[in-house]
């Protein structure tokens, strides 16, 4: 027998980097983990969920269409979830097909894959940052160099700014959010066509909230047709409440749909996810009655703080940013310690709050309000609204 | 309005490359999807799936473990699964904890991430083919150089060949499949010890199969303590009848473990796959019936093969590999045609074989019967096992 190996010790407390700290790729170490800070506080308004529960009647669907497959397990689920991406397209409309539509384990995995055929090492994608945080983490994980070309003044983007932007970096790809996140505004069409008529290459829009838009017609969907770079990136979180099921899809032209069959990992989606996905598209109608709610909770909130003299972008989706905070750390503490989790995205002088049900939407504003009389030297209210 | 952009066409029928071609990465052009061919056929031994549906009771205490997730699916997943992980922990005994283990959308998720985070553009993983199919698939997806460093005779692994081989091409990581898939065999202790010796990097013991193995001490678990670098994969697939579920986790230093998060995505794993597959460790003992007598039928098969004069290699897995046929392709038809579909593994002269139930593993036997009568042309029994 071989006895040839060494025992391997951590080396810890002195300052040297450990054996496996060593082994990590370069470009990931010294890196922390991605994700908000998870408090235990009463109402969570910090990481855009849906604050809607699953109503019964939805849950008594989805475990029926997910009880379906349970005995069948034991075999490998379809590769290419057909039925799943006829009933995304059949809710899409715009007469795509479940050959322009492709799944994904959220939409996280969605643009993780459209990077690894697109993008890669050698490859560049655009971005406009602030923007979805995670895009320059999904492009490091697959070795694609991000650009960050930046917002116009109040982060808005105007079609000369990204076809410039575009003009003057070439890219492989290019990421825009609509609405985007963290601001909340839809992009209007101007910009997509300039972004797709700008770009060589592969234009996608991240159209995660698009169900909240103030005007429906937002949506690139009805764009898709004839640009074949062009691609619609959704999720079933927001709008469907189902962060917890991991659902994320996009519409583009079958081509470049196919394409994607070469990176994603075989059988990455289960069973089980195809199914309560279809449980709750089966429920769309009634679930729409919960973001029509949400909407109004949300233009609660744009209204509410605009008043107390708080600058909020418009939004179509189901958050907000406020500014005119001279100190946005302390405001954000302030709001904790009332029970409100809201989150720092970083911005100086900004915070991102989700709008919840009506009751947590109420706590959230008494809680500025508290914050507002009691300690008015972390606002900066002379920043008014026109 | 900006109409600046030019309508696009595909090009096609004319033997150009298409835009979208022309856009995706240049190792991927001109490539095929992965996949085993799905045809209707009533015995289906082709994929190594676990040829038992989903007991009742058990499909019943996986419907009510997911049913306690459907109302607060509206909240994202536990990013870090430390339920699952924690029962993970449980099931694999060798005083693991949740710490030590990680968990994904099947093992092949687990090894991207491996790969994403200790290989990569400008590194090497050494695999000794034949074996996992997947595994130059997802170095390919990662940017990580996949070296093939062969087998000896008969695809067995010697402690001095894995040595050696290590030796030679210094690689970041090293994948070891054990039992080894297409093979069925598992590997000897002190090959893994050469190896872990050997390698100044990563070594991953892939274990997908390691609950049908003859001799259940086979398997590296118990080879972890005091070896960082070692990771040992697992999955639910096979001995848990859940490959339609996309369990796949490991088991490593907890060092290892944390570096991961780096390169998973945020939420990677769904609400609903945790709770199914806490439902389905609930269940083990139940499952391990299945397990044994999977084990009886592959016996079975080893023994009837060898009986017939066709040499089958030793197997520690749900399948076995059955030599002296002149022509593969024509059996794989032969036995097709029979009604039971086995896998072409593009080995010359082999032939991969699932057991199946005990009917199913008659089918298959009859249908070799039948074949070795009619055609005895399409085999070469001169090479008789010793």
């Amino acid at each position: 027998m071989s006895t040839d190996f060494t025992p391997v010790r951590a080396v810890a407390g002195d300052g040297r980097a450990s054996e496996i700290e060593n082994l990590l790729r370069e470009d990931l170490r010294g890196q922390s983990p991605y994700g908000a800070p998870q408090l235990d506080v009463p109402v969570q308004l910090n990481t855009n969920e849906n604050a809607f529960a699953i109503p019964d009647e939805v849950a008594a669907v989805v475990a029926e269409f997910i009880g379906r497959e349970l005995r069948g397990l034991n075999r490998y689920p379809d590769r290419d979830a057909v039925a799943l991406r006829t009933d995304l397209a059949a809710y899409l409309g715009h007469d795509l097909t479940a050959d322009h539509v492709w799944a994904a384990n959220g939409s996280n995995e969605i643009l993780q894959q459209l990077l690894q055929a697109f993008g890669g090492p050698g490859r560049t994608v655009l971005g406009f940052m602030p923007s979805y945080s995670m895009h320059p983490l999904l492009a490091r994980g697959t070795g694609t160099a991000f650009i960050d070309a930046g917002r116009e003044d109040g982060y808005t983007l105007s079609p000369e700014y990204v076809r410039d932007a575009i003009a003057a970096h070439d890219p492989d790809l290019v990421f825009l959010v609509s609405p985007n996140n963290p601001t909340g505004t839809a992009l209007e069409p101007e910009v997509i066509d300039a972004a797709y008529g700008a770009a060589r290459g592969i234009v996608v829009i991240d159209e995660a909230y698009a169900e909240f838009a103030r005007d429906p017609r937002s949506t690139a969907l009805g764009r898709l047709a004839g640009r074949k770079r062009l691609v619609v990136t959704r999720t079933l979180s927001k709008a469907f409440a189902f962060a917890g099921a991991r659902v994320g899809y996009l519409a583009a032209d079958p081509e470049l749909v196919e394409k994607l069959l070469l990176v994603r990992l075989p059988y990455h989606l289960s069973s089980i996810t195809q199914a309560a996905a279809r449980g709750a598209l089966a429920c769309a109608a009634q679930l729409q009655a919960e973001v029509d709610e949400l909407k109004h909770q949300r233009d609660r909130i744009v209204k509410n703080l605009r008043a107390k003299g708080l600058p909020v972008a418009d939004s179509d989706a189901n958050f907000v940013l406020v500014g005119g905070l001279r100190d946005a750390a302390a405001v954000w503490r302030a709001i904790l310690d009332r029970g409100v989790l809201i989150r720092d995205v970083g911005l100086p002088g900004r915070l991102r709050i989700t709008a919840g049900t009506e009751d947590e939407t109420t706590a959230l504003l008494d809680a500025f309000d508290q914050a507002l009389e009691q300690r008015p030297d972390m606002f900066d209210l002379q920043e008014q609204q026109p």
